[in-house]
């Protein structure tokens, strides 16, 4: 092959502290492993790339199973879990924005569904999605793991069993922004089918997917005859057996997700989870130490349903989730305004991805700072 | 803002001169131009992006509609062209894998549909759609415009015509190996959907894909309720008004796609068809040459609707398609060997994205020493 190899000069522009809960900040070195050369998409060459991706995904969801790798966002396995994953009716866990889109795409997509809300910030239970299901015929349920907009972590182990307790009823779970960041374990919890996006907390830029269906919900996508065939669990499958994917793959990005995975790999989930999990408490208790100084804080979600990678939280009076954002950027420090209806009331740090407790304490010292002032 | 900035070191490794119909190679600077910072995708950093793309995209396919920036691969967009464009009942004309796609599309999501087959390598005339469509129902067509299996370029101004003079039946257009290869006059041709993807006469990394539909589309759309979110043409619309996409976009292919328009601007689109148009010819009048000197090569289109793209070819004898793409592999040169059910008995010569007359005429110097040997 000729010499074409080059070392060309790439520029990472300058830009903030990223702590928004998606786009996390990705590593220089995951963000250059996308400028790999074309290949083609069918035959040996992208048959190595998705063999050296797989075990790592598996490994992220703790699954047996082939995980599907989506040339789209998120948002497109979530139709996908629809399409595929719902006979006739659904019951859709609505506790935030995320929740709700589930349930909008039922309804997009000309199916029966049902939206069991409860408030912004709080959870289901166990005992809420049991008394939903009683003596009803749905069968399908779908569930948001953590909801990105509120930082409330479902109980999704809990709400599995269940659902599976009733009957024939699919649990659907959206992991997009708990993946790699929280114990997900897809077997073990029976998620019949689980998600999420590359650009949460498994820190790659955004434009893939992934998803893993357990074997028995593919009998269940053959049966419905308007699946399409961009998100079709059938074309994921089959295609996957030839370690390929079913349309052209987003190349680049496999090239970021391979580099990610080896590097999750030396660092191992668990002590990914543990990590998350320490940026949690330390976030937890700041609060605290914060309102023990006066500076009243309060984070929306209850103990025992918090999530490890995002925290929604009110800031003091005199503030909205806009203006401390803002304030914050000025000083090289991006996190999000609260989402939809609580953009304003509420701000969010996503601590997840890559980041440490030492980068989320130089976040926490900036905006104490800010509040100080 | 801190000075987070570094020039770290990007290896592109060693490929060959990529001549397959897509992806295409992509210039150094457009695959470095992915390796840009992540941006929240709600607010000004992304409608900054993509308000510098959308003027080029609307010069590539010369609309003054908005143009759709999906994060999937074309086929999504063909997806989408269906569920959102199609009543009831889909005429698809099918002269290769790619129009089959469309029609296996229209199928899946539960749609009536026919095919209107002709053989492989052979175009769709007026007169044959003119006929079709007498007496029936069709509320749509769809019709490829490159058929990248065969190589063979489909009349498609005329045939919109004639589905327009047919009443109220919309021509849904694939120009995936088309759209800035050969002129596409979404406007002036009345196409009512066109849709292409990022990784052929674009010459981006896979992963994106563009589509523009005409307004009208969009009451034909609102009809439909189970089209879906994920390639909602309502979505798309109502989020481009804010500069913004549906979903969560592919960012690092945006900047790739921002740079690449940016180099399409200064070559001029009327440059690029030129450019193409003139590798076309010298692909035919090689063939000729060869013919010529005895070796018995045949181009599989008819002449008036080959495409300047892509050329598919029958190799003389003692050749398959695979023969001749793995004796070129091993020089250098990748080629594709034949599609689906033609992939022993021809090789295709994508002589499309960035490439020139000089790098096509290199090419075709090896498969001269390679058939000569």
């Amino acid at each position: 092959m000729p010499e074409t190899a080059t070392a060309p000069k790439v520029k990472v522009p300058p830009f903030g502290r990223f702590f928004l809960p998606g786009p996390t900040e990705v590593l220089p070195e995951v963000l250059e492993a996308q400028v790999g050369p074309m290949i083609g998409h069918r035959g040996p060459d992208l048959q190595k790339l998705m063999a050296r991706i797989q075990p790592g995904l598996q490994d992220v969801f703790r699954t047996r199973r082939p995980v599907y790798v989506s040339a789209s966002s998120a948002t497109g396995l979530m139709e996908a879990a629809i399409r595929n994953g719902v006979r006739r009716k659904v019951l859709c866990l609505v506790n935030g924005a995320f929740s709700e889109r589930f349930y909008k795409i039922a309804v997009a997509c000309g199916l029966e569904a049902d939206a069991l809300e409860v408030p912004w910030g709080e959870a289901h239970t166990p005992d809420m999605l049991e008394d939903a299901l009683r003596g009803k015929d749905y069968d399908a349920v779908t569930v948001v793991h953590c909801e990105t907009s509120t930082g409330v972590l479902n109980p999704v182990a809990e709400l599995a069993r269940v659902a599976h307790a009733a009957g024939d009823v699919a649990i659907l779970v959206d992991c997009v922004s708990s993946l790699a960041g929280a114990p997900v374990l897809a077997d073990e919890w029976g998620l019949d089918f689980a998600l999420a996006g590359s650009q949460k907390c498994l820190a790659i830029p955004p434009g893939l997917a992934v998803g893993v269906a357990q074997e028995h919900m593919l009998e269940r996508a053959a049966a419905k005859k308007d699946r399409g065939i961009y998100f079709d669990f059938l074309e994921f499958e089959r295609n996957l057996e030839k370690g390929e994917t079913p349309n052209t793959p987003a190349v680049s990005l496999l090239y970021a997700l391979a580099a990610q995975l080896d590097r999750l790999r030396e660092e191992t989930m668990e002590a990914r989870w543990a990590r998350h999990e320490a940026m949690a408490r330390r976030m937890w208790q700041w609060v605290d130490e914060m309102r023990g100084r006066g500076i009243e804080l309060s984070i929306l979600a209850r103990e025992g349903y918090r999530s490890p990678t995002v925290t929604t939280i009110r800031p003091p009076e005199g503030w909205t989730g806009p203006k401390l954002a803002a304030a914050l950027r000025e000083r090289g420090y991006i996190v999000a305004t609260g989402y939809g209806k609580m953009k304003e009331e509420t701000f969010r740090i996503g601590h997840m991805g890559d980041h440490t407790v030492a980068e989320l304490e130089e976040l926490l010292g900036v905006i104490e700072e800010v509040l100080v002032l």
